[in-house]
């Protein structure tokens, strides 16, 4: 059975989420449905590479499954895509050795979360930005980002329900990029936790509107405490950016 | 009467472009109209740096405009800015000295048109870049971009109806940036002629798809005849960028 690798691009806009879910539109849904309809065969699932959550978009999110027989990559991307038009594009499908798991097999995710930081909403990147109007100490924002690089038990930005097993992680990479009028937030890590970026990236702008008693991340990691962390940042300002093996 | 300049961001997808036509909804006509409701005072009228068609989006139009009395502007520009929540947003909005006219003052305009160069549509960018899934000499069409650079006759490239009593322009910058899957092409001059931009992109796209007579940018120019010139590249690749004075 050959194992089929693809890299997909969605505007999450539209969808429930990555995760199929019933009664309710989702990317891991329409996936399926049109994968099945465009080889004219049976799937059994459509793996990515974790599960973004409703809103939250992907500029290079990373599938694999399972068909019986090879079909034409060229056809099935199109098709994919064009069925699928404007919301979900198959950008490459390739072959890939059976032991390829789209989850398990990954090394690192890279997300960036976006903020337009002026008293003027968007009008060419909306539904793209968090609108966020309030003044920031952006250079604070830019000293506290790093601190939560390494290994670390991040519990304090653990969405409810999340399901991992453990809350421990590792990150790699947690840059703010100041670009004014936006900030970009950009982290590397093994895994993510339910909603930890926009966790992450609600805190640093409590911090950076110097109105919080505990303004520093370090403290918040260490509390190993929901309550401790801040609100979490809108899923639309999100976006999948790299996966790699 | 103070003379406001303000420096306006918009999305151009659900306007008729901007100028005031009976009947339709135009951003002039928007614009005119939030002023008015959120000064309490009449306007005669807004003028812009230039006209942009139906579908074209700006990161930075400039306007002015008179008004009886000063008003308070952080209100003026917050108040339109939320009145036209999500289209157009008043970036800034200063008084200036009277001779200041946003259209004859202006010294220059920067306009970027973005291609999308790939086989599956755009889904996170859509309404913001042309999709155009055609095998292209990006190569050739590099080097044909800056061939316009001067002061010319653009008959070549000028749209149907237009009004500009000369054909004659200057153009300062004219580039083609590679940037895969995105083709950014930037084009800096004192003015423009109608659909003058996208005629240019749509005949450069046409020297990129080697299918075409007459593939050289110069030879077109010199033609000087609208029908030696290529297609009219759709209005929502198209951004106006920065005007300077």
């Amino acid at each position: 059975m050959p194992n089929i690798r693809c890299v997909v691009e969605y505007n999450g806009s539209g969808f429930h989420g990555w995760q199929v879910q019933p009664g309710l539109r989702t990317i891991q849904a329409e996936l399926h449905q049109k994968i099945e309809l465009v080889t004219g065969q049976e799937l059994r699932e459509v793996i990515a590479s974790g599960r973004t959550d409703s809103g939250v978009h992907a500029k290079a999110q990373v599938i694999n499954f399972h068909l019986a027989e090879l079909p034409d990559l060229v056809r099935l991307r199109r098709g994919v895509s064009s069925l699928l038009n404007g919301e979900v594009a198959l950008l490459s499908a390739e072959v890939v050795p059976d032991s390829f798991h789209s989850r398990s097999s990954s090394v690192s995710k890279t997300y960036q979360y976006t903020i337009l930081n002026r008293d003027t909403p968007p009008t060419i990147e909306r539904g793209l930005v968090w609108y966020f109007p309030f003044k920031l100490n952006v250079e604070k924002m830019r000293r506290e980002a790093p601190l939560i690089i390494g290994r670390h038990d991040f519990s304090s930005f653990r969405g409810g329900g999340c399901m991992a097993l453990s809350p421990v992680r590792e990150i790699f990479e947690s840059e703010l990029i100041v670009d004014p009028p936006y900030l970009r937030y950009r982290v590397c890590g093994e895994g993510f936790l339910k909603q930890m970026v926009r966790n992450i990236v609600g805190t640093l702008t409590e911090i950076g509107k110097e109105k919080r008693k505990c303004d520093s991340m370090l403290e918040v990691m260490r509390a190993l405490d929901r309550k401790a962390g801040g609100q979490t940042a809108p899923a639309y300002g999100l976006c999948l950016e790299e996966v790699k093996y």
